[in-house]
């Protein structure tokens, strides 16, 4: 692949904390691998005002730990340029113009672009009608823009911010950037599930009890309190994360694995999920939490954070009830949970199975747990025969976790989806469709917190969320899987 | 359990190999674990003349190695007497009977016998009619017969054998000792298929392509040269434990697990076995072998052994192909093979799945490999993700292997059947149906080779069988999955 991959990236935000901590150690690592060769090269720009060098250094820096060496580190580094640039400021795109296309031709780059849009969305708009009013846009090579999330913070900023960027380049452009989809442990999913009989047979209403899906986190809000504050648990991980998991985990097979296939079959869940009943105030199906202070005090409140307002209606657990209004899976709740300042850092899928058809044994439902980080692997759980007299059953746990070494070396989310940037894969991106129903169902729920009159219910800190989370799961006779 | 089982055990052949390395070690960890108390006796009788004091030393020598202690190991001989006996005179039933009634009183037995027939088959007959005449059987406890294979050498000789004991026991009253339903994880079987959706989705034919069981041996015919010779793999292996393999696997689930509904579902399956075609002389459905000398020289061949026809045409190994000519499995074949001095010593069953029915992955055949002994466990081979761009695959080996220490833990065959005798629990026995079927089954088998001018096939010790037994998979476009 060395030689096919030519391409300059022009990084909005270059200057930023994802770019050091993310994009620069990725595209070393793509580097490193041969993915990219001598036929690259990377601008930097924000407002700062900094030198070649200085942008040369911080880059070194980012990359210092996974580095070769000092020198390939350098040879690295020397494909980067920095670029001190206004997003409003037109005279500014013609300086980056002329520094991009000096870059194709000193690396031969064959007007192969990439604009990462590492930044506040509101600028989105404005950046993306530059690029293509003042050329940056190529005629003989690719040009895509990858966006970060947030996309939008409601279904209508996010129609109006797509139609702004729509104005400029194609959905088949942009690259909607959802780190969860990068994941090997998420893509893993749709390879367990439909290359293995055992699945194809039994993922199904008529096997399956129901599904769970946690992403819980250990830490806090930590120095992101005024962003968090006004976004939530809902907005910041139900809307992309969670929503993405569940559409790869119900939708049918693809007829293939293209960007196309893939997308219409999560769409088709996303769009048939059911607007949650949120009629009953005592146990409405979308619930909400915050965190207090831990039970030792060791761990303050999220209103006493940096930055947060000490009165925050501000939701930092989200559970959930989905219900997907399909023939397949209507009857199949999926169970969701995410929230900051949990037991464990954890995201895991538990897929319970119904018990069988015979009543030979006091069975334990059995389930396939898929650990999507930071531990990842799969077990499976069965009933086995107790050693002795009898048939009584014991749990048989199947187990296949990956090792530090593995999980180690394995590709991280960014890398994986730079790459597919690259090569122009976007089966692993969210797309405007799936973004869209994703932003409908969040909006519902969004508005049924709004209009209640109860009050966000407290968890400690350190805890597994609010009492209601649990209480969601056994007024159906069911409980969390993982209960740490 | 340690006041309710009460029982005298008589032991014809009660000097014999069998008798000191599996029934008295296994009766001694019954008594460890309680579920035999001071409420048992046992009386050893053959021809030997031996004392009481000479019989209790020779079974606390059977149970050295796992005695508690010297003084534990006495307690337990001291229930032990001997009686010296002819299995063809009178005279000798009625000493018997009065040892036997003295020791009932001696031990408050309440009249629970079990007459454990641990010698050749031919006297089985008059052992039994002599133990109802003379009046060994009691009125007012159990009575119940134990047999040792073999169970007769084909169909006729079986049925005679069941007449003659028929004539004094009832069917309910005979336990027919196969070792290999006492094995734990031959019980497992039926928990693995009927305690898991995932297996009770999954385990027929729309789902699974193929199921192979190997029983196989490293060791030649040692000792056992005169008794094997007449015998063969067929009928010492495939007649009995293969056989029951293979019920085991393809039943429907009983009703409960009772032994008249575990045995109806099994004579179902044996009933519909189809007889194998024999009729291609160069490729029938079962295929036999001898072991010529190993390819380093250091194992002799088969004829070379002590005791056996230098021009012998016994098979020391067995391959076959099954079919069960119901709806449920029809296009199934099940692979079977045994055989002597193979590579490893290794019993276990993969089951094979087809693949999926979408065209998505390149997939590999995914199994679950069932350990039954030396090894104990379960596998299941899946596909995965493999780490890295695009969707390709790699194996998922899910692996639950018991350590030596649980094996060693666990209860052995002997000891598991031996206390289903005492409670009065028949499910894990070879019932008359079972055997019948069997019988039938293997001697077509057998009628075909015997008429058949082809030479039997010669395999080298230590490898897996002769070419004959991988052509019969391969023409089906199919492999053994261990192949070591």
């Amino acid at each position: 692949m060395s030689q096919k991959n030519k391409a300059l990236f022009i990084i909005f935000g270059g200057t930023g904390d994802l770019a050091q901590r993310k994009l620069y150690p990725a595209l070393y690592r793509l580097y490193k691998k041969e993915y990219l060769s001598e036929h690259f090269a990377v601008i930097g720009t924000a407002r700062r005002e900094w030198s070649d060098e200085y942008y040369q250094d911080v880059v070194r820096d980012a990359i210092q730990d996974i580095a070769d060496s000092d020198d390939h580190a350098k040879a690295f580094a020397s494909h980067f340029r920095y670029q001190s640039h206004n997003v409003k400021d037109t005279e500014h795109y013609h300086t980056l113009k002329r520094l991009a296309d000096s870059l194709d031709e000193e690396y031969q780059l064959e007007g192969n672009r990439i604009f990462y849009l590492s930044m506040s969305p509101s600028f989105f708009g404005t950046i993306t009608s530059h690029l293509k009013e003042q050329k940056l846009v190529t005629d003989n090579g690719f040009n895509r823009v990858v966006i970060e999330k947030p996309f939008g913070t409601d279904y209508e900023s996010s129609k109006e911010l797509n139609d702004e960027i729509n104005a400029s380049f194609d959905e088949d452009q942009l690259y909607r950037i959802d780190h969860y989809l990068g994941k090997e442990m998420v893509q893993t999913i749709l390879a367990l599930r439909f290359a293995n009989r055992l699945f194809t047979d039994s993922w199904n209403a008529s096997s399956i009890d129901n599904i769970q899906i946690t992403l819980s986190e250990d830490l806090g809000v930590e120095e992101r309190g005024e962003y968090y504050d006004k976004t939530g648990a809902l907005k910041d991980m139900v809307q992309n994360h969670v929503m993405q998991v569940v559409a790869l985990l119900t939708m049918n097979p693809p007829k293939s694995f293209t960007m196309e296939d893939v997308r219409d079959q999560k769409i088709h869940i996303l769009k048939a999920l059911k607007e949650p009943d949120m009629s009953d105030v005592s146990s409405p199906e979308f619930i909400r939490g915050q965190y207090a202070e831990s039970e030792d005090g060791s761990l303050i409140a999220y209103r006493e954070e940096d930055k947060v307002d000490t009165e925050s209606m501000t939701d930092t657990f989200v559970a959930g009830k989905l219900t997907i209004n399909t023939d397949e899976w209507r009857d199949v709740p999926v169970y969701i949970r995410t929230g900051k300042r949990l037991k464990e850092k954890m995201s895991r899928v538990d897929v319970v199975w119904k018990k069988t058809d015979n009543e030979l044994f006091d069975e334990s439902p059995t389930h396939l747990t898929i650990h999507l980080g930071p531990k990842e692997g799969v077990e499976l759980f069965l009933n086995d025969k107790k050693i002795g007299p009898g048939m009584d059953l014991t749990p048989l746990p199947l187990r296949s976790l990956r090792s530090e070494e593995t999980i180690e070396q394995s590709p991280e989310a960014y890398e994986k989806l730079i790459l597919d940037v690259l090569i122009g894969d976007e089966t692993h991106f969210a797309h405007w469709g799936e973004v869209a129903e994703s932003w409908k169902f969040v909006d519902a729920i969004k508005k049924a917190w709004k209009e209640s009159d109860q009050p966000i219910p407290l968890y400690p800190a350190n805890s597994m969320g609010p009492k209601e989370a649990f209480d969601l799961l056994e007024k159906d006779g069911r409980k969390w899987v993982w209960n740490p």
